[in-house]
């Protein structure tokens, strides 16, 4: 079935696209840090992108606020855009994705999710529809301030723990003091929360953050599913020795035992199929020249389709070093730090987004790419709620969480027209 | 030939032994950090060391100075030790080592030298020698404050750079200034060198810093030679990538690069005889949980008996890295930040410290160990003015540059008669 459900005159996604584009440039320049992009929870930085992006839904006629975590969120409850108020009740279809970014960051991660969906609400602005559409900017996804990714979105999932508020950002500052700081109130953040009552379902558009689609030469994919991840922290215990006395025989050296570590996981995750594993972070002490390391610490982050191959990696890993480990007479041992269960799209947004894609494609066509997520996404929090679905845009050679990432206006325009087909498709849908 | 050349009552050496140890306990005290012991280049402790020293110096009848380069020295000119000045020109016998020390150290590496050498002027000063004895005090072997190590030997040696002036330290306190701090004047440091003609040659006695007298159940070795260093900062280039969006054959993992460089490193000194290789300095960068690491650092420090085979280790090093990285496509690139030939101890003093261990073993007793040293000593740099030879005692486990550090005061019962009697077995060669 390749319904088009409504006839958008082709130039208004170009035009939609450039906006976007040119409202990608203009949110860089919001930017803690000279001459990169730097914008994390709760700072300065955060609040001017919440006023801009406030300003462009009220802009396509929404009504806004700024919840108790500090996400933007705009609301559309009349269908004919007239701004007549309706019934507090009536469901809404979330759509959005974030504007926090990691230091040094590309310009397109998150943010042009919520600047797409701008654009489709002005593009349905004046359609009829069975459910109120929302927009929402998530105010931290990454992670990057508190070491805690998903805080906005697992705030509007009811998953805040009371655990975080005592969370130090790299200077002292507690979760709680920031929120105060910022004009936030601690002891409302439950406000915050939705019920799924409340929701029809969300839909967020994200660059890939990987080459697939770029290998492919396609624009758009579905996603099926938001990996599942698990992080350790892990720490090699050996014996600090004298580098120049300490022969071979008598060493205990915790580097070297990490450094096997390190390719064992490449080693085990590269045999199994849609696993992968990197260790980030790794550092060795005393980290003197002439000292034999006594203790490693290393990261590990480990990405999977399915939670139950991962934890079957994890398990292939843990065995391995247990051998490594035994063999240099080395202790090892892991802290998880992170575990986030796999996220499956929900089947009708899925093919709601698959017939959203199909209606930018010429005539005869392929099936559109669908792929899984191995990035986490705000989805992934709001999927405790409510039904997810995500679109993929092409992501040149893969490069995100860097200043070369890119998408392409032509990509974007697609993608506009997409979700707002993908809306469409939603809305014909019997309820 | 096992002559005894005076007969000394036998526990003359234990009491000996007995105030050198109490004597590393008392200097153990003189630290910069509470609990640990930490005493470096120019700062107050070392001053207070310096005190302690000359102090202990002229109980046994020597003159007493610093020199320019903070060196605290010590002469006896008169064998009958009546203090009757000699003419300068007279040649000495310089005995010594090292007051300072690593961060968190023990307390005999390098100053159980010195100890030592006081214990054998305090024997050995009622008798005629053809030559002047000197302690010297070394003020900087370990170079942990400016990290550059055998300062206070090399300005003796006359090998002063003057570039070494803008060293700083972690405060950024540079070299030049820590002098005037310290009431030296940088100006007068070519006062600190001396003449060849001014020595007969430098003996020193210092801990093994290795396992190897431990593990023969011996206390004392002849050294044969001290090792050859190269050092070397290394890098290796790679690209950042996202995690999760970036599959493995798109990934140029430079950590992974240097966990297999640090691995050939060991693999490939394994199979060579007498050379050692320590990677102790290993970082990943970004150094973040989610991110392929683009770059890492790591140090290498190789060590050899012979300058040729240490040389040619570095060459199979070098080869295979060429082969891992290219494999990886990564780049690397190596920095040369030290390199020091090995110094062979003189034949004539290699003879006279064996026949001093000699006359300390039960007759019928085994020829005595003859090793080479791995760690660096302030002989290596004072052997580009005189001949030198090294006494070692043995260092129960081989720690080292740790609180566990350790010598047995039997063991410089020992030492000591062995360093008296290779005095008076050089005083006896003819010249």
């Amino acid at each position: 079935m390749r319904t088009r459900l409504i006839s958008f005159a082709p130039d208004l996604f170009q035009t939609a696209a450039r906006r976007v584009m040119a409202r990608c440039d203009e949110l860089a320049r919001v930017s803690a840090t000279q001459g990169q992009i730097e914008r994390v929870y709760l700072s300065a930085e955060h609040a001017r992108v919440n006023r801009l992006a406030a300003e462009w839904m009220r802009e396509v006629g929404m009504r806004t606020r700024q919840d108790a975590a500090g996400n933007q969120i705009g609301r559309l409850d009349d269908s004919a855009g007239s701004g007549t108020a309706h019934p507090p009740e009536r469901p809404a279809l979330m759509l959005g994705s974030h504007l926090d970014t990691v230091p040094d960051a590309g310009r397109y991660d998150g943010i042009v999710g919520v600047l797409m969906a701008l654009e489709v609400v002005r593009l349905l602005r004046e359609q009829p529809l069975p459910f109120a559409l929302e927009v929402v900017a998530f105010s931290d996804e990454e992670g990057t301030r508190f070491g805690k990714a998903l805080l906005g979105s697992s705030a509007v999932a009811g998953l805040w723990d009371d655990a975080w508020w005592s969370l130090t950002d790299a200077d002292g500052i507690t979760l709680r003091q920031a929120f105060l700081e910022f004009g936030l109130d601690p002891g409302r953040i439950g406000e915050a929360s939705r019920r799924p009552d409340e929701l029809v379902g969300y839909l967020e558009a994200h660059i890939e953050q990987g080459p697939e689609l770029d290998a492919r030469g396609e624009s758009l994919a579905v996603v099926s599913s938001i990996a599942s991840a698990r992080r350790f922290q892990l720490v090699v215990e050996g014996e600090a020795r004298h580098a120049g006395g300490t022969p071979y025989d008598m060493r205990r050296d915790a580097l070297l035992g990490a450094s096997e570590a390190a390719l064992a996981v490449e080693r085990i995750c590269r045999a199994e199929h849609h696993i992968i594993g990197t260790v980030g972070q790794f550092e060795a002490y005393p980290g003197a020249v002439n000292i034999v390391p006594g203790e490693a610490h290393f990261s590990l982050d480990l990405r999977g389709e399915f939670d139950g191959s991962r934890d079957r990696v994890w398990d292939l890993i843990s065995g391995e070093l247990d051998e490594i480990m035994r063999r240099r007479r080395l202790r090892w041992s892991a802290r998880e730090v992170h575990n986030a269960a796999a996220v499956m799209c929900a089947p009708l947004l899925r093919d709601v987004v698959r017939e959203g894609i199909l209606a930018t494609l010429k005539g005869g066509a392929d099936e559109p790419a669908t792929i899984f997520s191995r990035a986490g996404h705000d989805a992934m929090a709001i999927g405790s709620i409510t039904d997810v679905g995500m679109l993929f845009l092409r992501n040149p050679d893969g490069i995100s969480h860097h200043p070369d990432e890119l998408v392409s206006a032509g990509d974007v325009a697609l993608g506009i027209r997409a979700l707002a087909e993908s809306v469409l498709h939603l809305a014909a849908e019997p309820r």
